[in-house]
């Protein structure tokens, strides 16, 4: 039998936490033959909830899951860890700004950086989902300056797959049946979802739907969506957000199908005009090797560029914000 | 591609639900090929958040659910139904008796079970997971007489999961390699975990451990757990009822390893003293032909007989509570 996988998350004990605990112990990110250790983080007033989606795992008798660590420590919970999904980030207050809530969230990421270069594999995977995740992403980067950055994601696949669906919606066939759409920038509302290489069947979802739709319609749709949920079911994203983490996570470890790009934000090259060290989400494919791979030469019109810099420009602000947290 | 799977849900927008419904749709039940629409049931007062719920299945963009049906009526909601999970059940109020609860969720059932037999696949199969999952299940199937009684079953999947993974913890070994413990009864507290046919990896279970221990500690312990959970967590048991009742399900359409028994509680045709036509959980086998099949000759010694008949006389007393309510 292989040996157990190790997958350390943070904010454990939350609502995307439960969603996504049960599927990570089911074999949803390594398969149906790949056990695993989960090893969970959380801050301590939770830890006592955190015992109570433990005992809910033990009772779930998962056949691949063959531990569960409960710690407070980033220490511990990281230690030899194969997958970091950093889900854990404190919300939005009240008449909180974006500026406020990264300058909260920033200093819970440079002491998960240093404790992932501490005592996580060397091999070890990040992924951040907790928001501002790209930010969070350069700053844990940043705090683990001997963890190649190619090991470094965060997450836009939850955009991505909204993306999806809403174009399979308005095109009239199956969510599988669309392909290619890209999520450009920030996980925020100046991220840009793109539709100009979109497939929907075998046709070019622009040669199927009117341009307008997609600019007065589709693109705020996508970004606006969180709120919409939260106005429906009284509670933020939570499963749907659990669903893109596992997806991103498979897709890094099990592979993109050949003919399908999917949305990552990683680290910049340089390509696309996106400055250097940047976490901006791009259009991908993953060979199963942990590491994404850029698709390069994807044609960019004067629309697209904008959307791409005035997302890139908020990045960079951000990365002014939380300058003093990059060593 | 195959037909896809039609699944109602009943209490979509409840907790469990919500744990559940983004495991059916990534295949859990019927496997990674077979596509599945999901028919959502649930009173108008949450209809709205109903609509978060499935628009979040939307944003998962599952390659395999093909629809997502959302209805207050409940012949729209098992209209053509392959598969009928119950989950949905009034829970117990403040000061109210197991039996108060038993006749404010009778009713919900004779509406279910009318409208299964008026508008599901002849080939529908029940699961009930709502509590009191026994009697409300017995009540369903008397309200659709023209349904084979062989494709009703209610859950005690929860209780057994719980069961082998103490039973695990406290051999020292992993959940997967302890097999063949038994819930007999009510999933209710005179429910009977029975450890006398275990197996602990190689070894039966009661030589390596003492009947004092399952006597005094185990049993007490899988009957009172829902409590603990409540107690730990601050809510009761969703993620690991969810996990149970895919289990179920999948147990049933996809069959059990050959090898090893699980529990559900089906119609009893009188074998181990159990009176006919009462839903009882028993060890089964499943063949993937949805209708588990009666493992036979289990020997009961006679603190296993007195157990098993205390679960059955309460089982027979709810019965009796809801004899109105049986045609």
């Amino acid at each position: 039998m292989d040996r157990p996988m190790r997958v350390a998350v943070t904010g454990a004990a939350g609502q995307i936490g439960y969603s996504l605990l049960p599927r990570i112990a089911a074999g949803e990110i390594f398969g149906p033959k790949q056990p695993v250790i989960i090893q969970c983080l959380e801050i301590p007033p939770v830890m006592k909830a955190l015992e109570g989606v433990a005992m809910e795992l033990d009772d779930c008798a998962f056949p691949l899951l063959h531990d569960i660590i409960l710690a407070d420590d980033p220490k511990l919970a990281f230690k030899d860890a194969d997958l970091c999904l950093l889900v854990g980030s404190k919300p939005r207050g009240k008449g909180m700004e974006r500026k406020d809530l990264i300058r909260e969230n920033g200093p819970i990421f440079t002491s998960q950086g240093a404790a992932i270069q501490a005592v996580a594999s060397s091999q070890v995977r990040v992924v951040v989902v907790g928001n501002p995740c790209n930010t969070n992403c350069l700053i844990t980067m940043a705090n683990a300056p001997e963890v190649p950055r190619e090991n470094f994601t965060s997450m836009t696949q939850l955009d991505h797959n909204r993306a999806q669906s809403a174009i399979a919606k308005k095109a009239g066939v199956l969510s599988r049946e669309v392909k290619n759409v890209i999520i450009w920038g920030n996980h925020s509302s100046t991220q840009y979802p793109d539709w100009h290489h979109a497939m929907a069947g075998d046709k070019a979802a622009k040669e199927l739907i009117d341009d307008a739709w997609f600019k007065e319609t589709f693109i705020p749709m996508v970004q606006k969506r969180g709120a919409e949920i939260i106005a429906a079911r009284g509670h933020s994203s939570a499963a749907s957000a659990a669903n893109a983490a596992l997806e991103h996570a498979r897709k890094l470890f099990q592979g993109t199908p050949k003919d399908r790009w999917t949305s990552m934000a990683i680290p910049s090259t340089g390509a696309y005009g996106i400055p250097e060290g940047l976490l901006c989400s791009v259009p991908v494919t993953c060979d199963g090797s942990g590491v994404p791979k850029l698709v390069e030469g994807v044609e960019l019109n004067e629309f697209s560029k904008e959307r791409l810099m005035a997302s890139v420009a908020e990045l960079l602000e951000e990365r002014e914000t939380v300058a003093d947290l990059l060593p």
